[in-house]
């Protein structure tokens, strides 16, 4: 394993303090329990707080910021943050109109930031996300798991928050945001997690782990790697399948298309992704609205991309367009 | 050699019209000669324009829009765009008052370059950046290689030109910037070129490469890989060397710095690296006062990152803080 780290213990904290350093402007860094906020603290508005294990940065400190989140909570490398530290995100963020909690559907995940909320002296709610249509329950869920969809929920929400919409009103739009979004992944390598120190799973050079979760976890099966036609357009048909068998009409539907790296894709093969998935969404009678190709919702250091289709409606339309200022999203202002 | 592609020929074609088809908005892609402009042409002011070998993106697709480039000429993978593509991204953006290109000095596209400006019928300037202080003299240059830091220059005169400043204000502002900069990478993996498939150079899973170049070209030397305090402080020191022995004052000044990532390493590991230089340059009495983390000039697939140090005046800053709207950096729009 080569990495750029010290100590694996110190990893996390250095890296965070990095990042606060980095973006002193929009962020800051609270340690013991630990947690991030905007440096300026919104007022009379729902606060919006995500979290989860590290590792998939720049999900969620890098979405800290007005028109998307408040707060998000780090836990270690894959593995959950713990629910002190939700409580004193949601101490430090709540400003009067409760707090919603948007949280990935890992077991972990949601078993902590549930005993959060149930401490929490004051109102709230979750959104659960569950895009990736992969698998029903994985190593890591009890159904679907929440992968890069996640980040669409977020700045969604997170824009219909600062219009001053109230809690209940954030967490129906965040969950009809959610069930909007079809995601699905392809890892060519695996993850190394640096407590561990080597791969997550061995994958020889002639296959590719189709429907991969963001921790290596399995996908639908192991294949033979081929051309990315071949690759993109199995990932386009599990998508549509999904939105067929829930009932969703997404053909001559608008959609936003993200096609998201897991980091150790370069960005020109996922523009070739993109170039591809695009034309086979078209040839479903899908719209392309909007489009967002790059490394959003990461898995250390794993080779591989997931797509994402998110079916718009006017209302998430406007949210997705509207003003957003973090570190790693940022548009109209 | 893994990767998403269809066959190798087409991977350039392909990855453009999926980034011109994600952007279209901004973006339009002329092929046969390939180059890539502003999807609205902008009227008035010195055309700015660069382009070198694919691989490195965003660079320079990433930076078409206003307030930086006004066109790009994509070579493929690791070579040179020819002349031809600049002759035709030159006529197509040409607004009256002459072109400066912006060339990182490698000798194929200085070549290239001024074969073209020499063709031109009209004005032209050339700045040529050279921020990489890891060697002088390497495999594909004469004088000192140009990396990261190019993505500086772009931002900075491209902000100038768009106030209307003249061609000889232009350059003479991008051979500013350019000598205000120095940059050093370090690899812990090669890179894998898709014509050839498989990794441009070895190295040992107990090794580093310090100085690499952005197409895995040789640095200074081949080290043991260590803790990345010990990695950064040894970049930083080099960067120091350079200010010193060219007489700049790096001490008592502000400075931009870059944390650039060459693909392959999480963003988790270039902010830790980002912790550790801005201490490091703090105690050499620099104000670190702007701050750029990511991907921003990549080398393929390669795990590594590099430094970049950019002493800041009022003129720089003010360029730099201004208005930007391209694919891969936006603000205050």
């Amino acid at each position: 394993m080569k990495k750029f780290i010290n100590h694996v213990d110190d990893l996390l904290v250095e890296s965070l303090s990095g990042f606060a350093a980095a973006h002193s402007d929009l962020v800051q860094l609270h340690l013991e329990p630990h947690y991030l906020t905007r440096k300026h603290k919104a007022l009379d508005k729902v606060a919006i707080i995500s979290g989860g294990g590290s590792g998939h940065e720049p999900l969620h400190s890098g979405y800290i910021g007005y028109g998307m989140l408040d707060a998000a909570c780090p836990g270690h490398v894959f593995t959950s943050p713990t629910p002190d530290q939700m409580l004193a995100a949601a101490e430090y963020v709540h400003a009067g109109k409760g707090v919603l909690f948007i949280v990935k559907n890992y077991s972990g995940d949601v078993m902590n930031f549930e005993m959060a909320a149930e401490m929490l002296p004051f109102e709230s709610a979750t959104v659960l996300t569950s895009d990736d249509v992969a698998v029903n329950n994985s190593t890591y869920t009890t159904g679907r798991r929440g992968v890069a969809g996640t980040m669409i929920v977020e700045k969604c929400v997170g824009s219909l928050a600062e219009t001053g919409a109230n809690l209940q009103a954030c967490k129906t739009f965040g969950d009809k945001v959610n069930s909007n979004i079809a995601s699905m992944g392809v890892a060519l390598t695996s993850c190394t997690v640096p407590a561990a120190g080597r791969p997550t799973f061995d994958i020889d050079h002639t296959e590719l782990e189709m429907g991969v979760g963001i921790h290596g976890e399995p996908g639908r099966r192991r294949e033979a790697m081929r051309e990315a036609d071949a690759i993109v357009k199995d990932l386009v048909a599990a998508i549509m399948e999904d939105f067929n068998m829930r009932g969703l009409h997404a053909e001559g539907s608008e959609a936003l298309l993200l096609v998201n790296g897991f980091a150790g894709t370069p960005l020109m093969e996922l523009y070739l992704i993109y170039n591809t998935a695009a034309k086979l969404f078209a040839k479903h009678g899908i719209t392309v609205a909007r489009s967002l190709v790059g490394n959003y919702t990461t898995a250390l250091d794993m080779a591989g991309a997931s797509i994402t289709l998110c079916l718009l409606d006017e209302e998430i339309k406007q949210h997705w367009d509207n003003a957003v200022h973090t570190p790693a999203l940022r548009w109209k202002i």
